[in-house]
């Protein structure tokens, strides 16, 4: 089957209920109920607390074949995967599939898990390192499920993804489950992909190495929805979960393309009193919130929201009264992971009201602008984070065609080039966003505006910025780093990108 | 078929699926999946808002035979419930069931809504007033099906209560939905009970009368759950939503009824640091809490939380440092209604985390003791709430059977006769909450221990506590109002009494 921007999608994908090829950001509609976990009567003992992983596992009934999921609120510091991993590798339990909201270079273990059969699918938002390269080059027989956040908390509220059982990581529990993450020495703030998975699962295991008192509230997972409590000696590495304070990049490339990218925005018109954004973590996102922050500074504009991964400096500007509340599914730095708990107007939301394109009003919906980045855009403006100029895996789907669909306008940030590679190309390695829902590229050479928008078109031809269409962008990338050399895959299929509304969107296959 | 506790109760019941007979209070263990709503993509433009409560009705596909449901947390100053039935009335739409959280007095307009076949069932905790009376003399073909709140949320959450449409009242809403009950003209504190039913209705219409810029965080019902916003002149009345500051009561019979019960509590070896308890509203419980308050104090106890209906009085030994958390499903008063914005120790739960016996854990779990009224209390201590002594409906069943199944200790408070009525009897007219889960009852001539709780008949042994056995203070009582007239009834059965669990405790006949 071709889909709507001409990808060959198989007609059958392990893992895949019912495969249906994109056919546009908003053309499929849901038609069914919400899936419903297993009804449990919990415990009336005032305790859920396990002695280890092992009897947790086993209280469960976890059998070869299910499906189990993680959170990745820890990042590159996590303990509870491969904890967790080893413990049912030891039970001898094969066949499983991990529902992780992301992987990253920590779960390099998972290779020999994979090996030895006892994972045997991955659905994940996104996988880097080791891992990556392991499963780019063939490791696995079933293919990786790209999911994008909101399109993850739909597929588990849709029943796509049926989790059986949760280890849900918890910077601090009660003994009844009650659990947030902006308390203790693991302290990551919103646990906002993990709150899903915990009203979805049939049972849920809390893994903490901070059992506070009875009750622990405000809770971001509540009492509720957890089955059993785990208390370990650590969950995770504080330096690999929070980072510390942001830099601001001195970067001359990445400062100009933020400059573009602000004065574009202003020029949209979107930067007005009451306006809502989400900005990225890179260098040139974080100098375009400064720049932003300028303007609204002089200019006496308040922002009402903004969204996605919060940092320390959308905190700051809440404190400053500059934007009204931060919606955060994921803290990006030690100040956010401080704030969730300490500031009501810093909210903590779920990946499903964050980006869920089937529940009745998710955030995105209301979003002005978006600011994200690519690996690669092509000429139809089709955006690629998720493999790398070689073809293989190293990036993640995240909020990107979530909030470029959402947003009234989404902005690409990004270099021209890369050293010898191009970012602007004629077709992209693989598609996570679809071109249609991308309005603006923002190189450090100038910027191209989607031609469907004409109202932007109309607006940038009044600043100064250099503005190219998207084919010239193209041809000047390829001036500076030539025709690069096709990447070379065999048929396999290690990997299949789902668009947020369950459509398949791109194949990524195995490297040669 | 004969229940548990003695009741007959009829095979079939209109509005029950498979009727259980009342086997015991933890007998009844769930086996299915929860409930899932119909699942719909919500609207990506910036407002949620129709022009009325009719087009609302009309877009919700509101028809002949469906569901719709209320929440009771404007009490006696509700116009919600009535505005909506006109409407609908008006649009000619036959044959609803109304499930409300509760009803009161104020909605004596649904008698006429029941003549005219526009209402065919009542689901419900509680019943007050003319629609009460109507009711127990025959007004229904349906009997009205009384829950608990725990029962209802458990109804709801298995899909016993399928809610096409729930129209929910709203102190302030945002136009995408987002609502709390803290701000605006109409506040009423907690939406505990509503939350339950944005959650699982298939359409959600909030109705409000105090619009709010976007976005309305923190939010006790979430955009992700609302369908449409109505905005209307006024959803209640001030003075029917919230009383004023509580009162002490001067009642020296109140008095000497609280005095025991603190006694009681302070002999039973709960009150000690780390307790929780629920109390009731009325003025011997409320002077239960005071003198648990001294005893606090002088003796240096804190609780961790308090539950249920929250008032003034704990949201003052809250702030005072004597109670860590308070678990609000229902705000009683003006100063509990107000806290619950501001103190972020003052948690909103749902009725589900209150008081669901089917779900993970809910928070009667944990309850040390409760503090409970009773219209009667029989020789086996099982306990009515819902009907006068002469037979007609007039209280609620409320979270009575729920906290005294969670509690280790399940007090009630009550006068032994009330003017010519004995409140302890041989057996009471109906039972709301079973014996076996009744702890202790304490009346201003002495206190009845349940022969099942040896340790408490034990302890209270030692304290200057005139005690008896329940049969002895039945006799007492008899001895003041001589024998009562039997109540006479016809066949018909115009109530049915669930318990939390689903099974069928007693059941309400018409009044001769």
């Amino acid at each position: 089957m071709i889909n709507k921007i001409g990808r060959e999608i198989p007609k059958k994908i392990v893992g895949i209920k019912d495969v249906k090829p994109f056919e546009g950001p908003f053309v499929l509609k849901p038609d069914c109920r919400r899936f419903g976990r297993r009804v449990t009567a919990g415990t009336t003992s005032e305790s859920k607390i396990l002695r280890n992983i092992e009897e947790a596992i086993i209280k469960t009934g976890l059998k070869d074949g299910m499906t189990i999921s993680f959170h990745h609120h820890f990042r590159e510091g996590d303990f509870v995967l491969n904890m967790v991993m080893d413990v049912i590798a030891k039970l001898g339990i094969k066949d499983l599939t991990i529902a992780a909201s992301s992987l990253n270079k920590v779960h390099e273990p998972l290779i020999t898990h994979i090996k030895n059969g006892v994972v045997t699918q991955l659905i994940t938002s996104g996988i880097r390192g080791p891992l990556a390269d392991a499963i780019s080059n063939g490791l696995m027989k079933n293919p990786v499920i790209i999911r994008s956040h909101g399109g993850r908390a739909r597929a588990i509220e849709m029943g796509d993804i049926k989790i059986d059982v949760a280890f849900l990581g918890a910077p601090s529990c009660d003994a009844y489950g009650n659990a947030n993450g902006f308390n203790g020495n693991s302290f990551c703030g919103s646990l906002g992909y993990a709150k899903v998975d915990a009203e979805y699962a049939d049972n849920v295991v809390m893994i903490t190495d901070n059992l506070v008192p009875y009750p622990n509230m405000p809770a971001s997972i509540s009492q509720t929805d957890v089955d059993y409590v785990v208390v370990v000696e650590a969950i995770g590495d504080p330096k690999g979960i929070v980072s510390g304070a942001t830099r601001y990049t001195k970067d001359p490339r990445e400062l100009l393309i933020a400059n573009y990218a602000a004065e574009a925005i202003k020029a949209s018109g979107y930067l007005k009193s009451g306006f809502s954004m989400q900005c990225g973590t890179g260098g040139a996102s974080l100098a375009v919130a400064r720049f932003l922050k300028e303007i609204m500074i002089e200019q006496d504009i308040k922002a009402s929201f903004a969204l996605g991964g919060i940092t320390g400096q959308f905190v700051e500007m809440h404190e400053e009264g500059l934007i009204d509340k931060l919606y955060d599914t994921q803290s990006f730095d030690l100040r956010a992971a401080k704030s969730i708990g300490n500031n009501l107007g810093h909210c903590e939301i779920d990946a499903s009201f964050y980006a869920n394109p089937f529940n009745k009003g998710c955030a995105v919906n209301l979003l002005d602008f978006v600011i994200l980045s690519a690996l690669e855009v092509d000429i139809d403006f089709n955006v690629n984070v998720i493999t790398g100029s070689d073809g293989v895996l190293r990036g993640a789907s995240g909020g990107h065609c979530d909030t470029a669909a959402g947003a009234k306008m989404a902005m690409i940030v990004c270099p021209l080039v890369r050293g010898r590679i191009p970012t602007i190309v004629k077709k992209v390695n693989t598609v996570v966003t679809p071109g249609e829902t991308i309005d603006l590229i923002v190189t450090d050479r100038g910027i191209a505006i989607n031609p469907i928008r004409k109202d932007l078109i109309e607006k940038m031809s009044k600043t100064n910025i250099p503005t190219f269409t998207i084919e010239e962008l193209q041809e000047k990338a390829e001036k500076i780093t030539g025709i690069p050399e096709p990447i070379e895959y065999i048929d396999k299929i290690v990997g299949v990108v789902e668009y947020r509304d369950g459509s398949i969107i791109d194949v990524i296959r195995q490297v040669k």
